[in-house]
């Protein structure tokens, strides 16, 4: 499929995480902002595994802030916890990139299991768009032009 | 104007916050959740306003989680930037309670202007649900009368 | 050796975590605060391997709150540093816990190797007393003699 | 007084904080590494209050992390407490500066009160090192002799 079109989405990919003391709050499960800190999580482990790093990119002089963000809350997550983040692309462009999230818990026996086998606590999405060091827009097909097909590669191949 | 009707909304309510270092990251500016940590004091400081305070609330049995939430992020606050939290009621009924938010800059010498003479950082809104202590909603009409009416008898008044 | 002598020290237990963006600031590094967080998930996983995992001392209505910290900062974490948490206790008993720790990051290629091979970045302890629900103090060797002599047997079958 | 002297102690400077809800933790109280947080909002409040500020100080290429810190926990603060950070120097130096803190909760109506009659929560002290942008310990009576001989002034001023 094709990142420019609509409906298109990239394969899922997961990292597990557990839940620390200190993400919890008096209510006795754990704070709400903390999911927007996990779907980063999510995000910079897909962009890992398809072979590239954050890191690198801000090495590059790129920046992907986030433009704007939602989420829903189903059920929260607890303490000590071991959570799943699932992320997956659904726009890839030279401007900007859109990012849908899942956070699910599985139960004791389900680490292998598909999906959908873990209790979904949280979705949502996150929009970003590609800006340089001074914080301008920038198309990264012009500004780094190996760099931008070699993911659009890398999501290819992967479908 | 009725709350439960389609476009009501209650005066906007602010309160100021200094930015800690703790809230940036290696780009230079507050990273992005932060800000929903700065909703809930923007309306926390709005109740306390209306005569009323969350504690208060939770020492009642009933407990406001955050069902969904979204923002858009125009531009980043910096280190030590005094931002001014708005925030304003759009939904408060016996189940469900929606919150509006825009988060602002005044420059130096702004203070006491009018709400729109700050720059515009990020906007968003919360929902939430009334649950009582074993986490199931609850219509706070039935289970605090008294209060439920109190807080509408704010609002009306307040207008 | 006994616990309950001084110099008694139990085994280094560790586990890696992969630095957040969230967690870095503006100079570029990890924000101190976030090292304290981070001791916390070294005692936790120490706790685990014995064998107990801490949920459950709550489950069973025991606290183990800090009553003192220290750290020492030698050289900052970076974002995506894998870095490793090494804990071990100093003291365990009826009424005390005190864990010393080192943060280290092992360069690409020194996994598995010994501890003293990563690099040093952080060392610090946390001093702990055992209250029970109401924020009192307790001898768990009184309230929870099973589960105060299950550990000791466990510190003691690892040296 | 002499900042070069052993025993020297600059004047206490109090900022108040609003115990945030995301701060607490399923303890029903404040999670424990939040207080080196607000030590730093501690000091940046008595920086400004001698007539400088943090963020000016990066601007000129210096830097002043932390470089130990250690901390005694008496009592926590909760959710919507109003507490007060109260910083001082012990140390201040071409070199290094040293502060010292104390969190105390004052009650309803103690406002205004001296120091002490607040409830004393957490105290603790920081170190630090001027160093340059590029991680370089230096001397700012060098580097900056005109800013550091007016922080010397204004230390000099408030005895």
């Amino acid at each position: 499929m094709n990142p420019h079109q609509p409906g298109w989405a990239s394969r899922w990919h997961s990292t597990s995480i557990r839940v620390r003391y200190q993400e919890t709050d008096q209510m006795g499960v754990v704070y709400h902002a903390n999911y927007l800190i996990w779907f980063e999580c999510g995000r910079t482990e897909m962009f890992r595994e398809l072979g590239f790093d954050y890191k690198r990119l801000e090495g590059l002089g790129l920046l992907l802030p986030v433009t704007s963000a939602d989420l829903q809350f189903k059920s929260p997550a607890r303490y000590d916890d071991l959570i799943t983040v699932y992320a997956r692309l659904t726009t890839f462009s030279a401007l900007r990139v859109v990012y849908d999230y899942e956070i699910r818990r599985m139960a004791a026996g389900q680490e292998g299991q598909e999906r959908t086998a873990g209790e979904l606590l949280v979705s949502g999405s996150t929009s970003h768009v590609w800006l340089n060091g001074e914080w301008r827009p920038v198309r990264i097909d012009r500004a780094q032009p190996e760099l931008f097909h070699a993911i659009l590669a890398a999501l290819k191949e992967e479908e």
